[in-house]
C-alpha cells in the first residue's frame, strides 16, 4: 500500500490528495465489517480518549462519532457546548487547550463558525478532526458518501453526479464538491441562483457544472446528491417559501427519468420530507439514505483510528488491528 | 426452564404471559447479585451497542437503564432529544432509522406519545424496549415493582394491592395493573372518581376492583401502591387542588392500619412527599422505594440481556454467563 | 507510609490534617504518569460505577472526573440537573438516596448551595466527593493545585502565596487557604475591600495576611493565584464595574516584578481574560494553567481510587496497581 495517511488532522477534504482520500476510503471498508459482528469491538484503541467537542447541537453525527470510537475501544467523553455561553475566538481556544491538558488521544470538533477546527489545530497539540464547521466543510460526511458511492457504483471516478440544493450554505456540498472531483467525478449543481458559491468557478475546469434547473444538472446522473434545507444557517431569504422550494429544486419521482437508469439518490440527514425530497424516492429502492449512516460510522472508525494513535502501534503486529485473533495476541502481550 | 421469552421486543406487560412475566423475574433475580459485588460488571453483552433514546426528561429510568447496560459491559448511548425539536410520526422514525443503520443491538425509547416504541418496533430492526411511553406502558416499572414485591411477600399470586393516585395518567398503574392480575394478585385501585380509566372493566373479571374511597382499595392490601401526581401529563384539571388531592387521596399513617399487618409500601418515584405520600410512611419501615429502584437495574440487565443477544451466545456455554469463573472462561476462547 | 487516607468522603480540605493532604498528593503523583503513557488506563476500578451529579453547569470539572473514573476502568454516570428543577432540601436527599439504591462506589457532587454534599454523606452510604459546593469548599481543586505548586517548587511548606480576588465568593480561595496554611505555605489575600471574608480572621495566626492591595498581596510571593470572578455568584454589586476590577484587582505584567524572581501564576479557570488576568501573564512562560489541568486528572484519579474501594483490593497485591505488568497479572487471577 504506497499511499499512507500521515496527517495530524481532518480538517477538510480541499487540502487532500486523492491518495489520501483513498486511504482513509479503504480502511474504512475494513472497519465496516465490525458493526455487522456480534462482537463490534476491537480493541485498536484501547485506553485513548476521544472528546466529541459539540458546539452545535447534534444527535446523528456526535452519535456516529460516539459509537466508533467506543468499537474501537477508545473512552469517549462528550461535551456539549451552547456557543452563546462562549465568547468568540480566544476562548474557544482557551476551552480546547484546557481540554488537551487532559491528554486526549484526538478531538472531535463541530462548531459553527467557519474555521474554527483549523484555528484549534494550529494552536493545540491534539489531532482535530472537523466534525462540520459553519458553512466550510464537513469532510466525514464527504467520505461516507464517497464510501456509499463507491460501494454500490464499485468506482467514483468518471460518474455523474449531482448535487442539488442550497450549496452555498453547505458544507456537505462543499466537502463533497472538493472529493468528488478529486478523485474523478464530474459534479453538476443546481439550486436556486442566488444559492451557488462564486468560489467554486475555480472547480470548473476539473468537471464542476453549474445548473440553473434541477432537470438538467439530473441529466444523466449516476449519483443524486440532495441537500438539507439548512433553514438556521440562512440569515436572508434566499427563496420565497418552502413551498416554492419545493417545487422548484425538490426531488420528485418523474426527475428520476432523467437520471441515468441505475441513477442512486442520497442525503445526508435529517430530510425534511415533501421539501427537499419526496417521500417516495426517500424510502424507495434507488435511496441509499440509510446506508451512507452505516457507513458514516465506519469512516469514523477509520479517521479515529488514523489520527488517535492506532495505526501507529498496530501496523507492525496486525496490519491494521481487525482481526479477532489479533484481540487475543495483544491480550497476551501486555 | 421449560418457558423462555423469546420476544424480539418489550413493548408492553399487556401482551405478555404469565410464564414469560415470570422468567424475565426468575432472570433478573440472578443479575440482582451483581450490583452487590465489588465488580460489579459481567461480559455478557461485551461489545454490544445499547442506545438509550429518550424524547422526555429522566434521570432515574435513564440511569438505571444505562447502569445496566455498562454492568452487563455493553456500550451505552445516551440520546436526548426534546420532543419539540422533532416533528410527529414520520421523523421520529427517521430518527429511529437512522439510529438502527448504526447497529444497535437494542434501543430504549421513552416518548411522550402511547404507543411510540410499538411504531417503532414494526418499522424497524432492532430490538426495542419500552421505557415509557405517554400514559400507556412502564413496562420495566411492572417489572421491578413485581420484583420487589416477589422478593419481600415470596409471591404475588394470591395477593390483595391497593393501588391509588392518578391511575387514568398512569403508565406504571397500567403496566402493574396488566403484571398483577396475569400472576393472580387482586387489585384495587381508587383516585379521583374521573382519573379511573374505563378500559380496565375489562379487567374487572380477574380480580380488578375499582374503588372511590382510598381507606376501601387499602383494606386488607398486602401490598399499597402509591401513584406519582404527575403534573406535567395533565392537560386539565381533575382535582381542585394539591392540598385538596393530598386529603383525599395522599397516604397518611392512620392508613395503614386498613392494610395487613405486614403490608408494604411502594412508589415509583420521584415523590411529592406531603401530596401523594406522608414522609413518615415514605421513610418507615414498610416503605420498599429503595428496594424498587435497586431491583430497578436488575429487571433492565435481566431484559437487555434477553434482548440484545446476550442470552443467545451464553446460553450454551454458561447458563446466563453471570458466575465470576465464566468470565475467566470467555477470555480464554477468544 | 505512615500516614494512610482512610477517610470515607472527601468534602472539603478544612478538616484534613496535613498527613492526610500529603498522602492524596503522593497517591495523586503516582497517577500523573498514566495519562502521558499510549495506554492511558489501569484496571483499578474495573467494575465500580462513578456518578457524576452536577446540579451546577460545568464542562472541565465533571470532564476531569469522567476522563479519570474512565482511565482508572470504571464506568462513569453523567447526571445534570439543572436546580430549577429540583427543590430544595428533602428532595435532593432523595434524588441522592435513589442514586445509591443503584449501588454506586462514589458520587461527586456539585451542588450551588453550600453544604449540599456534607448533607448526601450524612444520609446517605456511598462515598461523596464535592466538587464544589456554593462559596464553601472545592477541594480537588485545591489539590490539584497544591501539586502543580509542589511539582514546580519542589515544596509546599515556607512558600508565600498570593490570592487575589474574590475571595469571599471563591470556594477555591476557601480550599485552597485551608490546604495552603495546613502545609505551611504563608497565604497573602487581596481583593476589594468587601471580597474578602471575616471568617479567616481565625487562620491570622497560622499565616494568614490580608491585604487591602494586590501589590503588597504580591509583595515576594512565589505563587500568585489568580480567582476568577464569578459573576455568576454575586447577588449584589461588590465592586463598581469590570473595568475598575481589572484596574485595581486584575494581574498586570508590572505586578511580577514585585514578586520573587521565579514566581509562578496560577488560575483555576475558566479565565476572564483582560479582567483578573492579562493575557500576556495567562500565556506567559510563568504560567501553570494548564498544568493545574493535567494535574487535575491526577488528583480526581487519586481521589475517586482512594474512595471508590481500588486502594482497598489491590493495595496488597500491587501498592497501587499502576505498574502495566500489575495489570497482566490482574488478568491471569480472574
Amino acid at each position: 500500500m504506497p499511499t499512507v495517511f500521515t496527517r495530524k488532522h481532518l480538517l477538510g477534504i480541499r487540502e487532500l490528495d486523492a491518495g489520501e482520500i483513498t486511504h482513509l476510503l479503504d480502511t474504512a471498508e475494513n472497519f465496516r465489517d465490525i458493526s455487522r459482528r456480534e462482537i463490534k469491538k476491537v480493541p485498536a484503541l484501547r485506553g485513548r480518549t476521544v472528546i466529541n467537542l459539540f458546539f452545535e447541537p447534534s444527535t446523528r453525527t456526535r452519535t456516529s462519532f460516539e459509537i466508533a470510537a467506543k468499537r474501537l475501544s477508545a473512552d469517549a467523553i462528550n461535551i456539549s457546548v451552547s456557543t452563546s455561553s462562549v465568547s468568540k475566538g480566544e476562548t474557544l481556544l482557551d476551552t480546547a487547550r484546557n481540554l488537551e491538558a487532559m491528554a486526549p488521544d484526538c478531538i472531535v470538533v463541530r462548531h459553527s463558525m467557519a474555521g474554527a477546527p483549523q484555528q484549534l489545530a494550529r494552536m493545540g497539540n491534539a489531532p482535530i478532526v472537523n466534525a462540520g464547521d459553519g458553512s466550510h466543510e464537513h469532510p466525514t460526511q464527504a467520505l461516507l458518501d464517497a464510501l456509499t458511492i463507491r460501494e454500490y457504483k464499485g468506482r467514483i471516478d468518471g460518474l455523474k453526479v449531482a448535487i442539488i440544493g442550497d450549496v452555498l450554505h453547505s458544507r456537505v456540498a462543499r466537502s463533497n464538491i472538493h472529493l468528488l472531483t478529486k478523485l474523478g467525478s464530474s459534479v453538476s449543481v443546481a439550486g436556486p441562483g442566488t444559492l451557488v458559491p462564486t468560489e467554486f468557478v475555480e472547480l470548473v475546469e476539473q468537471g464542476l457544472t453549474v445548473e440553473k434547473r434541477i432537470e438538467d444538472a439530473i441529466e444523466g446522473a449516476d449519483v443524486i446528491m440532495i441537500l438539507r434545507i439548512q433553514r438556521e444557517r440562512q440569515d436572508a431569504a434566499f427563496f420565497p417559501s418552502l413551498r416554492e422550494y419545493a417545487v422548484h429544486f425538490g426531488l420528485h419521482p418523474n426527475h428520476l427519468e432523467r437520471a441515468a437508469p441505475d441513477a442512486i439518490v442520497m442525503h445526508p440527514g435529517p430530510m425534511n420530507r415533501g421539501i427537499e425530497i419526496a417521500s417516495e424516492i426517500a424510502d424507495g429502492s434507488r435511496s441509499l439514505i440509510l446506508d451512507q449512516v452505516t457507513n458514516g460510522v465506519a469512516v469514523r472508525m477509520a479517521v479515529l483510528y488514523l489520527l488517535a494513535g492506532g495505526g501507529r502501534t498496530e501496523v507492525e503486529e496486525n496490519k491494521i488491528g481487525l482481526a479477532e485473533n489479533g484481540t487475543k495476541r495483544r491480550q497476551g502481550n501486555r
